[in-house]
């Protein structure tokens, strides 16, 4: 630990001075917290007094965290995690610099067995349970804030997973396309051919496989409101024959397909609930079946942030990729191929936070200002879990251990 | 069960006549062996007296297998597995037909947990084990039969790995060349850096790196045999300044390296083994570093065939991919890229087995009838193993979990 103190806010690059006695209980626990951060490199302020730092004083700092009052302090010092997201949301922390290098500096100072302060781990909430009810539920707090919240800053193709950008210059929709046939390649998707796909969104990539691959989807989703919009969508692009959005949870596909996607869905599915996905996909596909599995992983086990998993995503969990061969080794499945798209995930979270702030004014007419501020640190918090490789964004092809109608390489994917 | 039995061999497609009383206790013993063999559809002859066949008799059988003499039946009853590799070894089973063929069946018949009889479950062996000197009469059992033997059946660049098909029509050399190629273009090999190459065989891939990517790599093996044979070409190729070939452990590899690669290595490694050889991995690194692991696995845990393990490759098992992510989950290790080149190893493994047939002659001469049979009976199981499903490989790109020095997509792989 190497915290300098002071007492009061100097202009950046002078040395601060020592500490006041009436300030040193609030300095020791503004020290506190800066060491439950894994004593990130920030100017930590309480109100216009205390300043107190860790890391070399001469070098320039990842930011400035202002936190309000005493009482915020507090709640920070309880759990720091989720407090910070909290008070930032309710306007009682400030952070004046650029957020998204900030929270990067606090993942890449910050190991995930520390992120947490003791009590919070003590009295610490378990994930909202995926159980049918429970799923509804989860799915309905995120998914259903709006349609028309989510096309202010998704982009006219209103996907909302992991875009994929040939080349660093692509558009936010043209990579979210480039996606849509990156995926139909990985499956070699031919027309005529059945589709499941379970989570389906507002419906984006199924509509893509029916209009460009000739397929017939079975898309299936437990969210209202995106059901609503995709079936507008087919029946005002002529595809509703094609298409068919189906509001159910994935546990109930019936029937059977030539091929199987889930596209950022499985982080709501539960890692308990793998070994019965993998059961129910390999029910559904026949000797040459074959299917893909894209979704936001970790590195190695471990929990969804706190924060998140409580305001943004209940219930969500980002598997390792041990943890989703679950989904594939007991069941008859082979894995032929993972590809790691992590970096253009952030890509992609960029653009929506971009889209996202030019339609700042009108997110806060619809919702409120701790909104507005909810989502901004929950995109940009998103940015630096990728950039930092806290997350990972794992793509899965699969077929049945019996499928010997493989394609020789993988070059068709770039031809 | 739909077992056939006769009393004396009949013309093919004719319908077997009943058993007479005097053969009726081994007709029931060859029964209870094609029950433990999954039923699989051959017919099994005694001598040439007594045919059982499982399945439908007006089919077309997978192949007939002659059983020399009773004692033989006997062996194989007690441990189906690997009494059917000893007796074909020795001359003591005859295989009448497409030797690949009924090996396939046989694969496709068994699951793998009916694979072993009873006997054989209750006493079997254990692998043997992979300590620093066990690992050393592991793998001197296997790579040290001498370099003459390989020279006459593994093609111009001595790889004993699968190799990689650009076309279908490519040659064994050209599908070898263009693994090497593959390997140094997902690790991203830049003229100049260093590599770490555990388990090296013959030197082919580290030459090349050195000769065509301009590498510096330092290349471990324990077999003395290959290591004499590497240096040797090393020198006469004039890369003896640019490659190292070390006879020691991997274990004991030190230093600091840009890349690490292994092919066809880890089989040997044991998963006990798995976290310490990613903590070497991480600790070999710097924080750009990155590193391809190539492999034989499975799409499930499971053993290598008992058979193979006891003859062929001592203390060797193949992964699962959940098994694989222990060097990496535990150790700060980042998977960016999984391909499964399964068809590929059986498409190499059919011209191994071509070239070896053609040099039969001269591997009798070195050896006996006895290691004739078993190489070939290793040669086209493995073939088997490949087809159906039953072994895979995987080819494993990862990274430190910092590194951010990524390539966007994998279109370079295939420009």
């Amino acid at each position: 630990m190497n915290a300098i103190v002071s007492s009061k806010q100097e202009p950046e690059g002078s040395p601060p001075s020592p500490p006041t006695a009436a300030s040193s209980l609030e300095a020791r626990l503004l020290q506190r917290l800066l060491q439950s951060a894994g004593n990130l490199d920030v100017e930590l302020l309480l109100g216009n007094e205390i300043v107190v730092r860790a890391g070399d004083p001469r070098g320039t700092s990842a930011g400035r965290v202002r936190i309000k009052d005493r009482a915020t302090l507090y709640r920070m010092l309880r759990d720091p995690q989720i407090g910070f997201g909290e008070a930032y949301s309710e306007g009682r922390v400030d952070v004046e610099g650029d957020l998204v290098k900030l929270l990067e500096s606090a993942y890449r100072a910050s190991p995930p067995e520390r992120r947490r302060g003791v009590l919070a781990r003590l009295v610490g909430r378990r994930p909202r349970a995926n159980t049918l009810a429970g799923s509804r539920e989860n799915i309905h707090h995120h998914y259903d804030l709006g349609n028309e919240f989510y096309s202010l800053w998704l982009g006219s193709t209103m996907a909302y997973t992991c875009a994929y950008y040939p080349t660093e210059g692509a558009t936010l929709d043209q990579a979210q396309l480039a996606k849509f046939d990156h995926v139909c390649r990985k499956i070699r998707l031919k027309s005529g051919e059945n589709v499941v796909e379970a989570g389906c969104g507002w419906g984006g990539l199924a509509m893509h496989m029916a209009e460009h691959y000739g397929a017939k989807v079975r898309a299936f989703n437990i969210s209202k409101e995106q059901i609503k919009w995709a079936r507008e969508q087919a029946r005002a692009r002529g595809l509703a024959g094609q298409v068919e959005f189906i509001e159910d949870d994935y546990r109930n596909v019936t029937g059977q397909c030539d091929a199987f996607v889930s596209v950022g869905m499985l982080e709501h599915v539960g890692v308990e609930n793998y070994p019965a996905l993998g059961r129910l996909i390999r029910r559904v596909l026949p000797a040459n079946g074959r299917g893909l599995i894209h979704s936001i992983g970790r590195n190695s086990p471990g929990e969804l942030h706190p924060w998140i998993e409580k305001h943004i995503f209940p219930g969500a969990y980002p598997p390792s990729l041990a943890q989703m061969t679950q989904i594939f080794e007991p069941n008859g499945l082979s894995v032929l191929d993972v590809e790691n798209l992590r970096l253009h995930y952030a890509h992609t979270l960029r653009d929506w936070l971009g889209l996202y702030e030019s339609a700042v004014d009108r997110v806060r007419e619809l919702y409120d200002e701790r909104f507005v501020r909810m989502w901004r640190l929950y995109l940009a918090g998103s940015i630096a879990a990728f950039t930092t490789g806290t997350l990972q964004l794992f793509q899965v092809v699969f077929a049945t251990a019996e499928n010997n109608e493989l394609p020789a390489t993988r070059a068709h994917l770039y031809a």
